[in-house]
């Protein structure tokens, strides 16, 4: 394929990632051995305040506010019979999102975190106040049929990414999380995970919001013959995003490259999260020392994504909903961790022997 | 060994405790499938709604606001050379508690929790305000010269628990999140777990606050003479605190006990935590349905605990610090089961279509 005319804003964004400061991380390092408790004994909590130092560059991170941004986009291949829902149920999801009604509604609250919801790509009519209206296309094509779509908007969906995450960070939000609604997704970020991956289909499929054992064999078919029929370059993320992918998940790459080049943590929530994360790891390697790994998906190919990445999730609780909510579950750790930091008194400064026999 | 004199509150709260409701849970499980979401795709957090459900008899069920209860106490086992820290760190953490220094200070703080420290049994002098003197005796007597307490000071102990639970829900607090700290606890804890599971102490012994592996093999050899000398009834959980048990761990588990009465959730920290919760089981079983457990300590004897109870915690991080930490960094799961029931809508008020094809 031809190079896009102009460079689009993700790719401006990702040149200028900056690697994360591992010197900062060493001192949150030193300092925590310092705090009144046996060295190490906060377990995982104190390698997330070395990461959160790591990325925001402070001894003393902050991370509240949140932003939670939740992209919905409809997926061509829902018409392969892929899904337990209809592909209405997107739009109707948003508006649910717009009414207050959901899942990621009650824990982004819990949060105090600021919630917007973006069209990228939904097929039907939204008639939501408050969602912003991105929208690309009318969702993908099937992804068994052709392209899912063109390499203009697979970039497209890229940049509202950028976009949103911009709008939250210029609003003073100081972590992100990002949500995905979007009927036949799992799909899509399977497909996606297959090619980048080099794994088979049916080691990453699982039943996403609940299909049967006939159905899962045809969805595995369904995405190996889409591969089989467009073998795509795993090196060139933004071909196998156009050709397998989905919007709402180039979206979530995008936002992901965003905080990473403004140096805030983003907190990744389950598998089609996970698979942006993936995308925009290979769009830009250092976009990847920027995430934190909210929750254990109990779809099968989260297992894959994360092996891939390096990466160990905060929470395992068995969850497969999206719209951010593992990731929204997991923000009061990252608060923890900040709080452990900025709160805590050295063994010197409580004057607690810390002289061990 | 005789009856003690007066039947003591933490056994006339026992005989108070009711089973949870059943019925409750029945509800709330059927009302989380009509709520906007794939049926189960909330996984453990669904559960947990459930649970908080059949504990409070409500279909809404509320948490907040919490309390953190922290018990300290000395142990005479400590002269023996089994913890890596000095005996005079007990009394120096309280008042780094009481200065609100600690750990569970910022992890209280973030989750706007009723914080009361209690002085079971410090062996030095505590000059911190604020903190509880509920003192029964100064430390525990060393398990390997005799029984650590008389059987009237465990239940002296147990009592002290009561009381402060007591004083928490009277002052309005939903949940029930219990501390300790105590220098050499884990080897009193691991005493009474040997005890209770008949599992043989290395299995159970780690490595505390952080002690090297000759110190390790010691501590194991302290715990199997004194339970060679003192052979206790398992079956008499108060002869096993009195054995070789410590006093906030009877403290601990009268606070349980009086929570279940009050038909509270009480969130279980990590190892010796999980020891006062079985020791509460032994002495009333019906505590069991109340207690959620808050996160999976990196101290080996905490598996066999939990085996023992059953028990799934919902976090595993790696910790292994105490003081309530573990449950305070799980209450937002609770808070966030709440939510979702409290807040979020079911298909046919938000109009989206559940039928799955």
């Amino acid at each position: 394929m031809p190079p896009l005319s102009a460079a689009p804003a993700f790719r401006a964004l990702a040149a200028r990632v900056r690697p994360v400061e591992r010197k900062v991380g060493d001192a949150v390092r030193a300092y925590l051995d310092t705090l009144t408790k046996p060295p190490g004994s906060l377990g995982d909590l104190e390698a997330l305040a070395v990461q959160l130092g790591e990325i925001t560059g402070r001894a003393k991170p902050e991370v509240s506010p949140p932003a939670c941004i939740v992209f919905a986009a409809d997926h061509g291949v829902a018409a392969e019979g892929v899904s337990a829902f209809g592909q209405d149920v997107t739009a109707q999801m948003v508006a649910n999102f717009a009414a207050g009604g959901a899942a990621i509604n009650a824990f982004a609250a819990q949060i105090n975190a600021r919630l917007e919801v973006v069209n990228v790509g939904v097929a039907g009519d939204v008639e939501a106040p408050g969602v912003v209206n991105a929208r690309v296309r009318r969702g993908t094509a099937s992804m068994l049929r052709g392209p899912a779509m063109s390499r203009e908007d697979a970039a497209a969906s890229l940049n509202v990414g950028v976009d949103a995450a911009e709008r939250a960070l210029d609003a003073g939000c100081r972590c992100l999380i990002v949500g995905d609604m979007g009927i036949a997704n799992t799909t899509a970020a399977s497909a996606v995970l297959a090619v980048l991956s080099g794994q088979p289909a049916a080691r990453l499929v699982g039943t996403g919001t609940g299909i049967d054992q006939a159905k899962l064999a045809h969805k595995i078919s369904v995405i190996e013959r889409a591969i089989e029929a467009r073998p795509t370059d795993a090196g060139s993320p933004l071909d196998v995003l156009a050709s397998v992918g989905g919007l709402e998940i180039g979206a979530m790459a995008g936002a992901y490259i965003a905080g990473a080049a403004r140096g805030v943590p983003c907190v990744v929530d389950g598998f089609i999260a996970t698979v942006a994360a993936l995308l925009a790891d290979r769009l830009c390697p250092e976009v990847r020392g920027y995430l934190i790994f909210g929750h254990r998906s109990a779809e099968p190919g989260h297992e894959v994504a994360l092996e891939v990445l390096h990466a160990e999730p905060l929470l395992a609780l068995g969850m497969r909903l999206g719209e951010g909510t593992g990731a929204a579950l997991a923000f009061p750790l990252l608060k923890a961790a900040c709080a452990m930091l900025a709160e805590m008194a050295t063994f010197g400064d409580a004057g607690v022997d810390d002289t061990r026999s």
